[in-house]
Formats: C-alpha cells, structure tokens, sequence
C-alpha cells in the first residue's frame, strides 16, 4: 500500500476515536503537545537548518528562505499558539436551531466535526502546527502535506507533537504527514474522496488553483487579496490617507493588505500628493493610472497592475468618475477578500455594502482588520474567498459541520 | 460564442439587478410566472406530449417515463409550489452574529445570494419551475441543464416562466436553460468557475459521481439515499413495525426510504414474523442475512443488497449481534442521508446519535422525515449527503451564503 494511502486509512480510523473526546481531553493533549515543542526546541531548530541550508544552496528567493527559517521566537509563537488554541471555546456538540413539531417529534442541528482535513501548504513549517491544533481542538484529524522544502522541519515538527499525542488519550493517527515529497502525491490526495472529508490549500495562487482544478474532494478556497479602497468624494482626507498607510505598510506581505486605491476625481487633487509624501516615507512604490499621473509624478500603472497581489511595498491608484465605476472596477478585479469604502455619504456607504459582495465589505475602516483574531474567533486557518461553507477568516466553528438530530417517539409520517 | 458562454454571461449580469430586488418585487414575479404556467397549461401539456411519445418509441423504462409525465395534476403542484414558496421568508439581508469591537467597530455577518446556481438534473420537467423558483426567491440566478428526454417540456417551461418575467421588473435573463443536448455542454457547465457559483446535480448515482469528479465549480452533492434503521432489542415491536413499515411503503421511490433494517440478535424472533406479515401485505419483497433466513422464509441477501438503494418495495434486513456492530454496518454502507434508532435504552439512543454521522440521525421515528417540508424549510432543491456548506434539506436559507460587513469610524488597526 502507498504511504498515502496507508496514513489516509490510519487518520479516518483516528477520526472516529477523537470525535468522541471531549474540550477538557482535547486541551490537555495541545497541552503536551506544547511543551514537547518547548523541549525539542534544539532538535527543530536543528532540522530547520538543514531545510534554509539545501535552500540556499538551491539559490531559493531570499522571501522564500525567510518563510522557511524557524527561530527562538518563531518557536514561541508555536508555543504562544498552542495556548491560544487552549483558552477557545471548543464548537463541538452545539445544539442550535431547535423545534418542537405538533407531534412531539424534536428537531434540532448538533455542530460536528467535519471528520478528516487535508492541508496542502508551501514553505511555512510553522503551518505544520497551527493547522494541526486548530483541527484537533475541532474534532478533526489531519493530513499534511507540505512544501519540499521544508521536509526535515516539518518531519522534525510531526514526530515533536506526536510525543505530545502519546502523553495523552488521543492516538497518535490523528495527525500524519506524507513524507513522500513525489508532486503526484499531490494529485492523489485531492482524490480520495473517501477518506477525506475537506481540502486546504495554503499557498501562493499557482497552489490554489492548481487544487481547485484537481481536487473531486470539496475545496476551501483561501488567501489570495486584491483588496481595494475606495475615497469617495466626501471623505476626510487626513483620515483616508490614515488609512490607506495602514492598510498598505502595516505588514505588507498579507492578503488583507489593500494593493489598489480608487480615489473620486473631485477628490485627487487634494488626496493624492500628501497620499504621496506619506507613502514615500514610508519607502511604497505608487503606480497611477493616466489621470493620477496628471496630478503627481509616479510610476505608470499597466492592466497588470490591476490584476496583481504585489504583497509588497508598491500600492497601484486609479481616478475614477463616480461610485459606479469604483464599484465596476472592484467586480472586475477584486478576488472577493476584503473592500472598503471612505465616505461621509449615507447613501454611498449603502451602495458600496450592497453592491459589493467580497467576504468582508467596509466602511471607514482598513481592510487590514480581516483577520480572525481581530474578528474574535481567537486564531484561523486561512481567509475564506469562496462562497460556499465559510466566507473570511475560518476558525474553529468553520471547520465543523452539522447534522439533524430528530429525538421522536415512535412517530410515523402520515 | 457557444449558447452556454452566451447565455452563462447573461444570467451573470442579470445576477447583479437580481441581488437588490426586494422579497415584495420577488414575490410579484413568482406570482406572475404562476399565472403564466396555469394560462400556458394546454401549451405545456402539448410538448410535453411529444416528449412522452418519442420516451415510449425509444423504449425508456416505464418509471422514467412517469417521471416524464405532465398532467392537470402535475401543473396544478407547480402552481401550488409557487404559493408556496411566496409564503415563505426571505432569507437575503438578515444580519446576524453581530458585535462591537472596544474601539467602535461593527463587525456582523449578512445573509447574501450565492450568485448563479447551476442545475443539471434528468427527466422531471416540474424541476424546472421548482428549481427556478427556490433560487429567485433566494436572491440566485439559474442556469439550467435538463435531460435530452424532457427537452420539449422544459423549453415549453422555460418560455413560459420568461413570459411571467416579462411582466415584473426583473430581467428574462435570471433564468436560461441550456437547449444544445450534446452532452460534452454538461463537462464544459461545470468548469465555469467564472459564470457559476454553485453547482447542483439532481438525479441518479450516476450523474452526481459524474458531476463530482469532473466539476471545478463547487458542488452541492444531493440524494443518494441507502439509510438504515437498528431496532435495539429494547423497542417496542408493534411500534417497530409500523415505523418500518412507514419508511418503506410510504413512498418507496424517495431517497429517504429505509433500504436496509438491522435488527438486534436478542428481538429478532420476536419482531420478524410480524414484520414479514406486514410487509408481505404491502407487497415488499424482503431480503434476508442468513440469520434471518433461519427465523422468516425470504429471499437471501448479498453484500450487493447492503449497497443498494433500492427506490422500490425492497427492504433487506440483517441481524447484529450488539449496537457496535449495527453502528459499523451502516458506517461502512450508508451514504449519510438518515438513520434512526428504535430503542428504549438512553445510552444506546445516545450512543447512536453520537457515533452516527449522517445528515439526520433519529431516535424512535421514521426516516420519511427528512424533507423540507417536514423540517419546517417550506420547500427544499434536494437533500444535501455531503458536510461542506449545507447539510439534509435544502430550503431557501442554504441556497444562501454571507458576507462580512464592518462599520467603521476611520479605524486602523493596531
């Protein structure tokens, strides 16, 4: 038997055992699985150094290495997201939207774990983690498989929090990753309809659309973001550029950050150059579309401009002649993340959260707020762009599911 | 352009204008096209003949031909479905999991259309007008992909719905239905990623596996029904009885006909000779285990049978030895529709209702009652077996997805 296929039967079997466990068993195993982590620091950080090493020696891009490093504090956060994860209320076992009928018959939604969960990830071994106690802490095993390049980490990181498991009542196949670093491996997994119940994808958008393309298992589409914000004609100009700096420069590299900025025309002359002395500070590239150039003097922006996630210091600036060309434009481009709106016109406001149908939709407000510690589930496992199941940040309430629960006395349908 | 690029293109757009009418300009319109179907009755009537008659030429099965079948009675339930589903609540708009962040923000969710719903289902013309009807009042447009063998019927339908359109404010173009019946349209219907948010089959194993493993656009998987009930040797054998005897010959063509009733070894020679009788009354053939073949004379059953969704007066029964082993079977069998428990032990009942993961899962009643209608939905587009996004009945509320909208006062993040 291949090893997929072999872990994928372990991990099903494993699922049927941790659905059973309760919050306080599921705690006291993430427990553990902390302080393995604290206490095989020296062995992670030891394997680590032989995925950055080989990467290097390969001439991986310099943003790339950086994913892939583990430090002291990138091991804290390990172990600071073990506790996170601890103190969230466990959704397993709700019982919501209950009825009694006319005859007695009670009909109510119970919140299940989903069963078995698929990660396919990139380079970031600390997704190796994350995504395990998050799916444990919801009832759910799961299949990793992870980047090449961070093989040796991440098998460093397995056999750490399977210590952990092995200290506590929850089998050790609750978790397994395929060491097999073969790419078809990739393509097998997003078939195996029978063992796993959800594919992850979390990656770059050649990784998304790659699963989505081949998986028959049902997909959670996450992460790409070409967010946008649009300056209407009436909003406050200090404040706007308040916020475009912060959605644009507060960490650059994530998939709220916004990449394009609409600006009303009535608005341009007065916006755009303190816009641009403040984003110059602060070291972004401005691309403009032809009517920005008129105003200030910034590189030009191309129709690649608009369809790119830079994740990056550069931010590209379109005039535009009304709401509705904002809004058409954001229909044309947007992945479906996070827009936002800046105005002091009710009705525009309106238009903007009516019209506009991204996972998160705002008003006055940075996109960078996106995010499921700000939106108060406590820690994510992506940002949902797809509309199906869970839409933004997925916590743990979004990786359960339901049944009906029908508690009858001997009834009959007539 | 191919007619499924054009008119995918189409009933996108019309989206847009679709997604702000209100429940009051989506009611007028529902009414309008059921005005339309009982003016264009005759009409209806007379191509659906032709469809018929080509069906029996060709020798189609007499069942698949019934499902073909128009008649006054068949109109007046699509009539009668339109008031239906004008009675019902309209889902769009309504926000929920709403609160206020310490530093002013509004974060809540609202309930939104999903967008374009696909549907591809086989022979029942009446699909046609149900299918359309549950997406506009939820807000969706449809694209639509019948049988070749309801071609005449459905086009017959289709025009009809449009002249009720005609006379509302919202655009012909929320509905299309694909005329071309070369089948290689259904592989392209399901790859629109761009044009289609949703994906529903409705028809037979076939078609769904077909439509799953091919589909990159995101699927609601409905139907497939083999459910199953355990009679604990604690329940109550008349009460047992008819409770089987209800989810068999209630309805024995629905997905939530009872297929397959385990019986525990220590209630078997108690209950089968009755429920032989009862069942052989209502002509239900019964397929035995071999432990049963030693208690009542009936045909034998192979592991086939296990497998089998019967859709007729069919039941196959086998005896287990304790509830795990009731448990395991249907885990190993069911296609996760409904199961019921007939027990009057609690911990068995809870043991059941924990372990058992399927859409519904009873203790003491009839698997006939998942439905829409039943489960107080009002109407239903099918019932979901899979865990992504919706699951058991489809109403109106699960045609539905959500965005996040977030108030703000100029707020940046931290």
């Amino acid at each position: 038997m291949s090893e997929l296929l072999d872990k994928a039967k372990k991990i099903k079997k494993a699922s049927e055992i941790l659905k059973k466990m309760n919050a306080a068993e599921k705690n006291k195993t993430i427990m553990e699985i902390a302080k393995e982590i604290k206490k095989n620091k020296d062995y992670i950080l030891k394997e680590n150094q032989k995925d950055v090493l080989l990467a290097e020696k390969k001439g991986l891009k310099k943003s790339l290495v950086d994913r892939l490093v583990l430090n002291e504090k990138r091991i804290q956060g390990m172990i600071n997201a073990c506790n996170t994860v601890i103190n969230l209320k466990d959704p397993v076992g709700e019982i919501f939207d209950s009825f009694l009928r006319d005859d007695g018959l009670r009909i109510s939604k119970v919140r299940v774990p989903l069963g078995v969960i698929g990660i396919i990830y990139e380079s970031r071994p600390n997704v190796t983690l994350e995504a395990t106690i998050l799916s444990l802490k919801s009832g759910n095993t799961v299949l990793l498989r992870g980047g090449s390049d961070a093989i040796n980490s991440n098998k460093a990181i397995v056999k750490t929090i399977k210590s952990g498991l092995k200290k506590s009542n929850i089998p050790e196949s609750v978790i397994e990753i395929i060491e097999d670093t073969n790419r078809d491996i990739v393509n097998e997994m997003l078939k195996l309809n029978d063992y796993i119940d959800l594919i992850i994808p979390r990656g770059g958008k050649g990784l998304i659309d790659f699963v989505v393309k081949n998986a028959t298992v049902p997909v959670l589409e996450t992460g790409v973001g070409i967010c946008h914000i649009f300056v209407d004609e009436s909003a406050d100009i200090k404040k706007s550029i308040d916020i475009i700096d912060n959605a644009k420069t507060q960490r650059p590299g994530t998939c709220n950050t916004v990449e394009t900025v609409l600006i009303h025309k009535n608005i341009a002359e007065k916006i755009l150059p303190g816009l641009k002395n403040r984003l110059e500070e602060k070291n972004v590239e401005i691309r403009g579309c032809e009517e920005t150039l008129k105003i200030i003097n910034v590189k030009k922006a191309t129709e690649e401009d608009w369809k790119t996630e830079y994740l990056d210091l550069i931010l590209s600036i379109k005039i535009v002649n009304e709401i509705d060309e904002a809004i058409n434009h954001i229909k044309t481009y947007s992945t479906g993340h996070s827009e936002s709106i800046l105005t002091e016109n009710y009705f525009n406001a309106m238009k903007f959260i009516n019209e506009i149908d991204s996972a998160a939709v705002y008003i006055n407000a940075s996109t960078r707020f996106t995010d499921g510690g700000e939106f108060g589930l406590g820690a994510e496992m992506g940002i949902s762009t797809q509309k199906m199941h869970a839409r933004g940040p997925v916590g743990l309430k979004e990786l359960t599911t339901y049944k009906y629960l029908i508690f009858g006395n001997y009834n009959v349908r007539e």
